[in-house]
């Protein structure tokens, strides 16, 4: 380099007119006017416009500067002529004036567009990540999660709590998703794990007093395909001791509402709403309801009863639910339109779809003669519909109703605009079943995982009526996306055991797997418990990306790879025969093969 | 719990005498005394006493409360008795007399003592390191961890530094140490690899435009067994645009001087002193030079050339050298420390030592007829030794002098206790070669790695003399120990292309492991360099730790393993299958079999 960098390309002001300055940065474009040059130099910081005069001694060399070319320019700051300022720039009432140029890289045609809109396809972008990370959204969308990063770790230090690393290369064992497996070379024949989350070793920590633990953390999961996840993802982690449920809610709403004041200037309300699982599950269908609208579910069992229609009379005798919505003046939609809300309602497990238009304060439905006057008011009025509206209806399992008409509500919101932008409703969803059973391994397995403490009043319940425990589990919802989940764990080895034990798992794969755990909790284990975010979904939210991907700076791909480095890849005979491994044979492969 | 937490153990002070509290923690001590129980209850903050009257209702219960029990106390906060104060207790002028409590955790017997000096085995205390988190030195040494750590994440922050997370799922490059490998379960066949570092991808984010990237961050390494390394270990990571040598100095150097003031209470003088490669090592056989002491080599080639001493004559004219050192006041040493030390020598590869007891401004040693009066002044001179010392002078080639010298040094030093305790001598090294020949590979080999630029004079030298070719690579090194090292980096795909031919990487091979590398360096890249911190090495220093395991929350074994939980361990059948793995055969194996 020929000089040092005075100034940044975000800097410059008319204040600073008559000063040298020297700025380094990127071609953001070159245009030759009038037998001047103007450079628009980019960096992380803004973009300022350098001129070069014909007279000066690097006229000719400054001809030569293409996009993206890496250049250094030392001149003097002048006001730009009337007219000529740019609004749009904060350096745009002054420009400099270049008396000399470092010309510092040389570059290729980029392969797309690095300013302005993103365009390409993400598959090129990734490829190209280095450059796509040139771009100012992608750049403001890095420098947001830093600044979250860092409110975080400033908010848990400020409230005592110790930020600690715990191991990457565990012990395997997998509950739940599968775990990334690492050979050891040292001891042939066996594997570390790349963590899940911390779970353990934050439970550990409590056990050894820290008392108020964070850390925010990378973790790891091996799942098959799927579009909006990643193998590696980061985690606020999070754990307390000597403390109860509102503990958590209270530090975490405070931390919540500090982020999104701080970061995006969201003025939140304290305390959040709360809903229990089973009001978020009959009224919204989703134990992570959307909230910034309203198309509540409504059990209309009791009414239905009553009626001549025998499909809902039938599936209310054989245990199942009848329950509806109104969408807000779709009495309009066509015959297509209902056709297809009925598809979804079948895509979704339903046998159909009842579609009622109300008009003139009543229904409008070939329906209306199996249900009398009174009937057919009682249902209106349960939903709230007046004309113009379109109540929806289906008959079936509960479960398949309320997820159905969940899955409708939120489709006709898409649809309807129901939702409105920069809105954040925040919900605790609380008193989740501690189990679920599991048709697949036709067993319970754990709602959320195995370390999570019954609620105390369910604990006789524990092994004889296993479905009706409730756990003191929760979840912090926002627009409809869990953002945090967590519990208050258990913290007596007994309960930990006979939990194991509802779980299916037996005395000695939970002494194999868990048994250090076990014993640590007959040392003395104050109760605890704590909450994971996660950070890449928070990330999103704050800078209101629809990917998980355009929060990452070098992500993988929905199939796990790097389409940049081209990992995961082949690596040398060596390396497998010092790891005493050797593949069974080439198995399934996903069937797009570019991987290089 | 019965009650919410009021204070912390570390909290109550004699002006809180009258006020109710309820404290939560472990029982450190339990004393019956004259119908009183006291209780000493423990947290992370400190130490209450508890007392419990006779007339408690809770006195039975009290009674058999034993250590490690986890119990909360509610009562009312008394002055102790004159006399009875305890001095070394933030809260010993007070005590909290018990009217109930909460017995939340009973505890087996620790399997060592919790409290005080740390006593037990090492392999004990990391089986049951839970428990030996507890104690109160490891706890100091964690929090003084995260105190560093979130400084050091404020420094650069407010320095406009980013803090970016790179993958750990990347590609294998192995160059140097081994890469722990991952196998892929979607791409059947292929590997991850766990970061050595981030090197690549903090230098694709200059190419990107951060500017200014700062991470802590996970870094792994699968080396064979070693005392005091871990597979993985953390690293302070930094990288800089538009920038040279000057300013990672300084950005550094007053990172250093915040983190041992604001840390430890230490003032240190910037800038931090400079030693060339060359200088380090004539002048203490190191390139990482314990400067808290003297006793520097001094070359005495020309001197011993006028000898009569053949061994140093033929050495000289075969191109070796002579050098020696003065071990101030020790003259006295006997027949067998000097043998001692003569063995020493013999194991750094030098075929003898001289040793040479000063008395009456003369040398008292058999070799006194070899040289003429002048000569011996000479060498007491240039050594400036005085009656009293012991000249300790090696002959052979150069480097093994300076090495067996350099370690004598160290070894006299620790013998000697030459070494000050809380001294901080920093000192830059620079001027490395850029390459080192690896006899082993038979080729030359990047002294710090690849990325690493020549010195822009010598870039001519690059292929025909290697040798001669110096890099813009520095290393921090305090008190003999290297805590810091970096470069400027290559931002020239041609000389990158050059380095990695003369390193005897292929075209086809280079462009195989880095070239989207070399491909990013093509589209505009600025100046750059950087350096990363041993973290874990650095909290060594700052709690003045012996071993790096004393600095880790949850730490392996020389041999890669964890003793609490049994890692790495024997995963399931199907979890191989799954990755289309198997064992080749049963492989060497250390031969300590305590893995689980």
């Amino acid at each position: 380099m020929k000089w040092k960098r005075t100034h940044t390309c975000g800097d410059l002001r008319s204040s600073d007119i008559g000063k040298k300055a020297v700025l380094m940065g990127w071609v953001e474009k070159r245009r030759d006017h009038g037998g001047l040059i103007f450079i628009d130099l980019r960096d992380r910081y803004g973009i300022t416009q350098i001129r070069i005069d014909p007279a000066c001694k690097v006229y000719e060399d400054a001809k030569k500067l293409r996009s993206e070319y890496v250049a250094g320019f030392q001149g003097r700051v002048e006001r730009r002529p009337d007219n000529m300022e740019n609004k749009n720039l904060s350096t745009g009432e002054v420009e400099l004036v270049a008396e000399d140029i470092d010309l510092m890289s040389i570059a290729q045609t980029p392969p797309f567009q690095i300013s302005g809109k993103i365009s390409s396809s993400e598959d090129l972008r990734l490829k190209y990540r280095y450059l796509d990370l040139r771009n100012r959204n992608m750049q403001r969308n890095l420098m947001i999660r830093h600044q979250t990063a860092q409110l975080v770790r400033n908010y848990f230090s400020e409230n005592g709590f110790i930020e600690i690393e715990t191991p990457f290369l565990m012990k395997s064992t997998p509950e739940g998703a599968r775990d990334f497996l690492v050979p050891s070379r040292v001891w042939n024949g066996r594997f570390y794990a790349l963590p899940q989350s911390p779970q353990t070793y934050k439970q550990l920590l409590m056990m050894s007093g820290f008392d108020r633990y964070f850390q925010i953390v990378r973790c790891f999961r091996d799942e098959d395909l799927r579009a909006d996840r990643q193998p590696e993802f980061t985690q606020i982690d999070v754990e307390m001791s000597f403390i109860d449920e509102e503990d958590i809610f209270a530090i975490v709403e405070r931390l919540v509402q500090k982020i999104f004041t701080e970061i995006i200037g969201v003025q939140l309300n304290l305390p959040f709403q709360r809903l229990s699982y089973e009001e978020a599950m009959m009224n919204y269908g989703s134990d992570k309801p959307d909230l910034r609208f309203g198309a509540k579910i409504h059990n209309l069992s009791a009414l239905a009863k009553e009626s001549d229609f025998q499909i809902f009379r039938q599936t209310i005798e054989s245990g199942g639910l009848v329950a509806g919505i109104c969408a807000k003046g779709c009495a309009a939609y066509s015959r297509k339109q209902i056709d297809s809300l009925t598809e979804q309602a079948k895509s979704f497990g339903a046998k159909g779809l009842v579609a009622i238009k109300i008009k003139d304060s009543d229904w409008e439905s070939t329906l209306n003669k199996y249900f009398g006057d009174a009937q057919r008011q009682a249902i209106i009025g349960e939903l709230a519909a007046s004309d113009g509206d379109l109540i929806l209806i289906v008959a079936d399992q509960q479960d398949i109703v309320l997820d159905t008409l969940g899955q409708l509500r939120l489709a006709l919101a898409r649809e309807e605009n129901w939702v409105p932008s920069d809105r954040y409703e925040f919900t605790w969803i609380v008193d989740f079943p501690l189990f679920e059973y599991s048709k697949e391994e036709q067993r319970y397995v754990a709602r959320h995982h195995p370390f999570t403490s019954p609620n105390l009043a369910d604990l006789d319940k524990l092994q004889a009526h296993p479905q009706d425990v409730h756990a003191r589990a929760y979840d912090l919802v926002l627009n409809g996306s869990e953002i945090a989940g967590g519990s208050i764990r258990i913290s007596d080895e007994k309960i930990q055991s006979k939990m194991f034990q509802v779980l299916g798992i037996s005395h000695q794969e939970a002494h194999d797997k868990f048994g250090y755990l076990l014993e640590a909790l007959t040392y003395g284990t104050p109760p605890h418990g704590g909450i994971a975010f996660g950070f890449d979904r928070l990330v999103m939210v704050l800078t209101d990306s629809s990917s998980i991907r355009e929060v990452i700076a070098f992500p993988k791909t929905a199939s796990a790879m790097s389409l940049m480095d081209g990992a995961p890849a082949q690596v040398s005979e060596r390396q497998l025969q010092e790891l005493g491994l050797q593949f069974v044979q080439e198995l399934h492969k996903p069937s797009s093969e570019n991987a290089e």
